[in-house]
């Protein structure tokens, strides 16, 4: 029997393709054959609805839970109010205004909790005790999440002009591990190298040790998309396999890599956004010769704070 | 017989497609059914290369001159950088810094002129004189830039979403009498409506007297793409026909359009990229009930006074 649940259309019919840009400028500052591929554009400015659409189409729960530095239940707000389903989302009382705004707008309900004092877990925690019907959705923990990012390896897989690697920021590790996923599926062997802040290095701690490492607490990054504390299990073993390089990047390239894709590409990101571009001027040895696909994550940033990057 | 000018690859060839952007929250703050083209992420960051790469591979001259308030001097720089020919390029002391730094990158020779002692005009005629092989290339009133901006017409009446009406900025007329003479070849018979600086509006007050009339001295206007003191021939004898309305757009409508672009569809535009969202806003009943497609023009715009704009 066809209920209404069988006719959700899959994530692959919702998601926007990713915009790849050529950016000639960017290419000859930094003497590196790099193209973009941009999920600005995608709904809700990041890549993360990729997966809130997949998760929040195929679990059964009406009601979801997340914590989330903002992305994540930007989209799962809006993927809810295309699905006709409720979501709470737990937000750092440090998050982008432009972040919780758009929460609400989709018709999200959010949850603020000071992580000095107690950590997002806790208050997800509190909250599905008070609502036990409720769908927890990690943000990037969870086998769907990967499912919903790998869409974006199989389109990278697919592009005419094949890279030789691509970069991929992380946080929780929910994109590089989607990508690596869809990069297989599509049969691409590309090579993909991992971008996370110097502040909050523990992928790249983990890489080194062989197991997950924790950082301390909530890194003070200004790549608010990548504040995590640990990567995800399920996507640890997915990096800890197939990821060979994994590049710390230093405040101040983030904050250039900004910069320059606004200067050079056209291109308004979020910090989160220019890890890659962070990432290849931090080890351009890794990269130089051979031909690089950075991925864009996202593109919503506060305008104050992105007026206080670009005026230098 | 086959000669290397013979192999020139066409415009069409050449140019990359423009970029459909749905901005979702735009729409629901403005509340109109709006799409963006932009030609932010065209070669050299705006559509000025359409029409560039046109005249710079149909001409048989090597060197070419010309008059612009920057996005034209870039664009044909760079068409000359792919056809192996040279340019020269005249701009206002007052242009985007960012404009003039493209233009030499790409190998064009820049020529400062103060606009308050001489015209741009008269520097080129100048200039053809001491250079008297050279091609005057103008920014907007050729048959050929016409041609290549006709691209973007035909584009656009191939959308599967097909708009009810195409807003489009006004500076010297190039690009909305390219649009419609390639919707005609689409055979599209879409509305056309232009959006121009009301601190500039020769193009409204021509369309009010039947005849051009022209700004008594270069136009203020924080849109420096239209800061021209006419229209084109060419282009008046194509608007005259087939524009029902110009709205005019005042100054804080220009900036708030920039602002929104920025915040609500994450595109970094230059103000005169956001003259037809200024539009729109200016004039909304012209617009509500239609779906209207926006043209924004170029994403080109000095760091500091983009910053100022947002950081409001």
């Amino acid at each position: 029997m066809i209920t209404a649940k069988n006719c959700v259309p899959p994530v692959e019919a919702v998601i926007r393709p990713t915009t790849i840009i050529e950016a000639r400028r960017l290419v000859n500052t930094l003497g590196m054959n790099i193209t973009l591929a941009s999920e600005t554009f995608q709904h809700t400015g990041s890549f993360k609805f990729r997966a809130a659409y997949n998760v929040a189409s195929r679990v059964q729960e009406d009601l979801l839970i997340t914590a989330t530095s903002g992305n994540f239940g930007h989209a799962l707000a809006y993927a809810c109010s295309l699905l006709n389903k409720r979501c709470i989302v737990v937000v750092p009382t440090t998050s982008a205004k432009v972040k919780v705004d758009a929460i609400r707008e989709c018709g999200g309900a959010v949850e603020f909790v000071d992580v000095r004092i107690k950590s997002r877990e806790r208050r997800v925690k509190e909250l599905s005790e008070q609502w036990p019907g409720a769908y927890i959705a990690s943000a990037y923990d969870d086998l769907l999440v990967i499912e919903g990012n790998s869409t974006l390896g199989r389109e990278l897989g697919a592009l005419v002009n094949k890279p030789d690697v691509v970069v991929v920021p992380i946080g929780g590790g929910g994109l590089i591990s989607g990508i690596i996923t869809g990069l297989e599926e599509a049969g691409a062997a590309f090579s993909v190298i991992g971008a996370e802040p110097l502040e909050g290095n523990d992928a790249a701690q983990s890489l080194r040790a062989g197991e997950i490492v924790r950082n301390e607490g909530e890194p003070s990054t200004i790549a608010d998309g990548a504040r995590t504390i640990s990567l995800g299990k399920h996507n640890w073993e997915i990096i800890r396999k197939s990821v060979s390089n994994i590049v710390e990047v230093p405040e101040e390239a983030i904050l250039r890599g900004t910069r320059l894709l606004f200067e050079l590409a056209n291109l308004k990101v979020e910090p989160t956004g220019a890890l890659c571009i962070g990432a290849v001027m931090t080890q351009p040895e890794l990269f130089s010769g051979r031909s690089v696909c950075c991925v864009v994550s996202g593109g919503n940033v506060d305008p104050a704070i992105f007026a206080n990057i670009i005026a230098v």
